[in-house]
Order: C-alpha cells, then sequence, then structure tokens
C-alpha cells in the first residue's frame, strides 16, 4: 500500500515552534459518548447588567460610558498589574528560578450592542476594532516588551463575559510562545536568508490545497502543522512585522477576511463559532530597536470544535503529557472550510 | 513594600521544560460569570451497555470477558496503529517537514465496577493497576521508544468514557513532552554531574512548604512551576529510571500513596476530581541501551478544577498564544491539599 497523508497516520514538523504533531486521520470514525456542551444561550441586544455594555456598572463601582463604537479599558481584575514590587535578585538556584513580572490588562469592547460578533458585523465595524489594537499597540509597545492581543470568544473557550470584547495583556517579559516563535523565525533567517513565513506563504499559495481565504494582501490557510481541527492563520502577503505597518488600504482587506473567515466558521456548525484568537508579530519596547526582520506578523485562530456545535476536540491526556493529536487533516479542514458558503446561516433563507 | 510571592504576581522557571510561568496570587478575586459545568451524574455500578464492563460488546463487536480485577486490551479506534505505508523520505523542504510515525493503543480497565475510582479502591486493587503498568510497559518497552501511560479522569477531561480505565500509547517515536524533558534533564546532568530530579526533591523535603504526602519510598508535591491550580508530582525518592525498576515494597507505596493523593484531591471541592496523569521516564525501545542516567522517574496530575467541583480554570487565549499563568501560588495549592481530611468525603458521617 502506498503512503497516503488523507488516510495514514504521520507525524508533521511545526517550524515556527520546532515540535510535532501527530496526525490520524483513521480515527475519525470513533464513536463519541464523552461530554456534549450545551448550546450558548441567545443574548440581549441590550443587557444593562452586563458590566462590558454601555452605561453598565462594573463590579469595582466603575460606570462605563455610552460608548458607541469600540471602548478601552484597564481590567479590574488584572493577571498583570504595573506596580508590584520585584522578588531579590536571583539565588543562583536553577531549580528556584523566579523572576519580576510586570504589565497591564486591558479590555476592548468591540461594539455597543451585546449579541454581535465578528462575522455579523459591518467591514467599517472591524475595521474600528483594527484601528483600536494599533492605537494600543503603538502606545503599549513604547513600555512593554511584549503586547499580546487576544479574544476568548464563547464560554467552550473560557470566556466570562459573552459581551463582544477582545483584551490587550502587556508585559515587561517575552512570553514563552513568542519567544520560541522569535528564536525559530531567527534561526531560519540566518540560515536560509529569507523570512519563514514569506516563504511559507508562497509555497501555500501555489500548492492552494491549505488555502481558505485570500485578497490582495491577506492570506488565510490551515497550517500544515496545525494542532486544532479548524486552526487557521491570517498573514499579510507582504513583510510586514507589526499591526502598526499596515497601511489603511491593508486594515481594510484584513477586516474583509476576518469577516469571511468567521462567517466559514459560523457556518460549518451553524453556531457561533468558539475559538481563542491573537495576533504574533515582532516585539516591542526595549526590543524594537533590535533587528526584528526574521518576524512575520500573523493571527492564529485556535477553535475547539471538532465534529458539532457541541462536540470539542479535548487536548487532554496524550496530548497533555505526550504531543498533540489531531483527527482530520489540515487539508481536509482547509477543503471543509472553503466548501461553506459565504453567506451567514442566520441570513440564509 | 517588600516582595512576597503569596501576594505579588511574578514568573518561575520550569526546570524540566526550559519555560516560564506567570503568577498572578491577586487574581483569585476576580469575579466569575463564564463557563459553570454540570456535576457529573452518579454511575451504576455495573452498567452493561457500558463497553468497558465486564462481559459487554464493544461497538466493533468483540465481547469483553466477565473479568474480575484488570482488563487490557487494544483500543477499537486507535490513534496510533501498528502496520501502516510511511511517507516517502524527507524532500528536504524545512517548512513541509513530515515522518512516518508507528505505535499501538492499549485500554487497561482498573476495576470490574463503573463506579468506583482510585481513591474508593483498596491499596491491593491499586497494586493490581501498578502491576499492570509495569508488565505492559515490559512488553510493550521491547518495541517502542515511547510508551505514554495517562489516565483521562473526568468527561471536564475529555474522558469518553466513565468507566475507570487508563490508556497506554506507544509509539516509534519520542513524542515532543519527553524529548523537551529528556534535553533539560541531560544538560543538567552534564553541568552538576547530579539527577536534577532528585536534587529537586531533596531540597523540597528540606523545604516542606510544596509538599502534599510523602512515605519512606515516595514524595507527592506542587512543584514550584506547577502550571494547573492543584496540579501536582509523584516521584520515587530513590534514582529510578522506569516503572519497571520499582520493588515491590515500593509499587505497595506507591498504591498507597496514591490513594492518599486522590482522596486529597476528592475532598477539596467534594466531588470526583477530574485529572489527566501519566507517567514519565526514562525512553525505551531502541533507546532503552543508551545512557539514561539523568533521568529520574515521575508521574503528573494535571486537574482543571480551580474554585469549584464545577468551576475551571481555562487554559484559553493568553495561555494558549503567550504564556501559562495562574492564580494561586503552588504554596498555596499545597496548602490547601494539606489542609483537607484524609478520610474520604462519601464516607464521612
Ligand atoms: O481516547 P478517548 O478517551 O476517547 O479520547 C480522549 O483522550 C485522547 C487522548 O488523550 C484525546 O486524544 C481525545 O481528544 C480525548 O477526547
Ligand atoms: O479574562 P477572563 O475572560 O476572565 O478569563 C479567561 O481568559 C484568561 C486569559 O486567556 C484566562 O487566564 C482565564 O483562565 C480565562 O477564563
Amino acid at each position: 500500500m502506498e503512503f497516503n497523508a488523507t488516510e495514514h497516520q504521520h507525524i508533521r514538523y511545526n517550524p515556527l515552534r520546532g515540535d510535532w504533531v501527530l496526525i490520524s486521520p483513521h480515527r475519525l470514525q470513533r464513536p463519541w459518548s464523552g461530554k456534549v456542551d450545551s448550546l450558548q444561550e441567545e443574548l440581549l441586544e441590550n443587557d444593562p447588567k452586563n458590566p462590558l455594555s454601555p452605561g453598565a456598572t462594573r463590579p469595582n463601582g466603575a460606570v462605563n460610558p455610552h460608548y458607541e463604537s469600540t471602548y478601552v479599558f484597564n481590567n479590574d481584575f488584572p493577571a498583570l498589574l504595573q506596580e508590584v514590587p520585584e522578588p531579590d535578585v536571583d539565588s543562583g538556584d536553577p531549580l528556584f528560578k523566579i523572576a519580576g513580572a510586570k504589565g497591564s490588562c486591558r479590555v476592548l469592547c468591540f461594539h455597543p450592542k451585546s449579541n454581535i460578533t465578528i462575522p455579523l458585523m459591518t467591514v467599517q465595524e472591524i475595521k474600528r476594532i483594527i484601528d483600536k489594537w494599533c492605537e494600543e499597540l503603538q502606545e503599549l509597545g513604547k513600555h512593554f516588551t511584549w503586547v499580546q492581543i487576544f479574544e476568548n470568544k464563547g464560554d467552550q473557550m473560557g470566556c466570562s463575559n459573552p459581551h463582544p470584547h477582545c483584551q490587550i495583556w502587556s508585559s515587561s517579559f517575552l512570553p514563552n510562545e513568542p519567544k520560541l516563535k522569535d528564536s525559530n523565525q531567527k534561526a531560519y533567517w540566518q540560515k536560509y536568508k529569507s523570512v519563514m513565513l514569506l516563504d511559507y506563504i508562497n509555497r501555500e499559495l501555489e500548492r492552494k490545497e491549505r488555502l481558505v481565504e485570500f485578497n490582495d494582501s491577506w492570506v488565510c490557510l490551515v497550517p500544515y502543522w496545525a494542532i486544532w481541527p479548524f486552526e487557521t492563520m491570517l498573514l499579510p502577503r507582504r513583510h510586514i512585522l507589526r499591526l502598526t505597518d499596515l497601511t489603511e488600504d491593508e486594515r481594510i482587506s484584513l477586516a474583509d477576511i476576518m469577516k469571511k473567515l468567521t462567517i466559514r466558521y459560523d457556518n460549518l456548525f451553524c453556531t457561533s463559532f468558539p475559538y481563542s484568537m491573537g495576533w504574533h508579530g515582532a516585539p516591542t519596547g526595549s526590543l524594537t530597536s533590535e533587528d526584528n526582520s526574521h518576524w512575520q506578523l500573523h493571527a492564529i485562530y485556535y477553535p475547539p470544535l471538532l465534529r458539532s456545535a457541541t462536540i470539542r476536540k479535548f487536548m487532554v491526556g496524550y496530548e497533555m503529557l505526550a504531543q498533540p493529536q489531531r483527527d482530520l487533516t489540515a487539508e481536509q479542514a482547509a477543503d471543509r472550510l472553503r466548501s461553506v458558503s459565504l453567506t451567514h446561516y442566520k441570513f440564509q433563507s
């Protein structure tokens, strides 16, 4: 028998993280009697009790303005504070290493309505979110080494409030994930004298089998090494280090491709598709002035659903202790995402 | 103000993985309006429809024997098969690296009763599970480079069948996690001429603040660099490379400490405590004959609960894209685990 990646188990390498994923396409047939999630409730358009709504009072007593577009504020219960005492200098014990951490956590409300999501917004509304991302990165990037913009969407992804919003956590340290990507992209750059992710996009645009959407400035694809069933990556087609380097036109076409991708997501299982997404680009703060040419800006979407709106892929046991495992191949996932309609299911008759 | 690890955010280094965790102890006060899980249903002692029960018919038509202790069989829907075609030799493209993967997946039923769990078993019953682990490792370790023994417990941990069981996935490749631990333990061994985890245990036995349980042969502690709220590590006190090297007495005292740890877990939130747990020791197969002296056997427990039986810690957004974050410190977690009773809540009057 000849090897066929759509049928036969194999492992694939993730050059950005320097590790591997196990692909077992034959495993989709397995019966499921595990956890079935309940569907999320429909939300009110304006829930004055939701602490993220315009005019609402937050748990700490602060009152939101009656905002009409986006709204940014400092998280009332931040995981990272700006002013904290730092631990003493290193004891030198390699088994008990500790270091100081400073930072800030902000919340960015996407829209005044509680029951709207990106696929249901206009391109102009999405563009305003992108503009805010750029503004925040511009400001926070002056002070912090890393500014992590991320959105947790849906209660299956641990989102603690359903009002459409993202978070921006900045830190004085370079976190694990960007550190890993920094060193792998740098090694590639030194070895091949070109940008890893630009080489990657070019090959994917030729091969086409993992593409989901593209336009003049952006590509959206299921990476060859994807872990989550419908994981995607969104990248600018030209060499761009950070969100703040995007032109006005590139921001508009980013809004457009984000809308299309998330409509495809929602249509896949006819549900408001949960995910964690976020942006990775060249570091900021004191690292801004270093040579970061090996970096290419990209967004990653990690959606948990596998079989339906209520059946997730669980990254547990083997995945936590040994190595991520996926059931369908990246090519199959891209194919399914391409095959759904670009009209949102709520507007289909 | 002086730095106090119980109050002030900081980062800690994990020498086994070579990465960092963010600790934000002040964050426990944050209100929660996110996902609240439903409680797992009480199970029947003997559910003949459960495919893991003695005498039951499995989805593929196989019939289980009327087993009275443990029972091992090959997974009917394995993620790893033993006989599969392999991909062609490496194309040399660093962005599309693929490799063959062979393996096997077994299921080990712990007990004939569906409604029993490790904390409710006798030490003798747990000892029989440990004996099976050793037998399986002995046999599978002849053929495979890595034998991953792991238990997913509870539907919150994606366990697809509530009958008490674990899984044993063997592979021709060394997966990411053990590969990382192998190289970090080896580097320590080369630099300090001693075993990382033995040095670690000795320091923890002196400091005591992270200990949960110990006896003559074993230590159970919340590692300094723990990620999950109540994560623990279970290690033999003498230098042991693999489960198969344990003496008869060490297996009995392992059964005893496993029972104590899991009773503490259940008592913490008065619930059958969910977790993924598994064993890491020196590699096997063709790697058995290499110098593995830098390895120390250990089990890891990753439980998801944070606040109660129904409120989990979600490792999403920031954790997936940047770095793991925890709310309470390792010392606080150990303290809480030490402070609960050693009588299981079901037997308390
Ligand atoms: O084998 P099970 O219990 O059906 O499945 C569970 O454990 C596996 C190994 O950790 C995971 O790959 C699955 O996602 C999870 O649902
Ligand atoms: O900030 P939230 O939405 O309350 O909390 C959520 O996102 C955070 C950042 O990814 C995580 O640390 C929390 O575990 C998760 O529940």
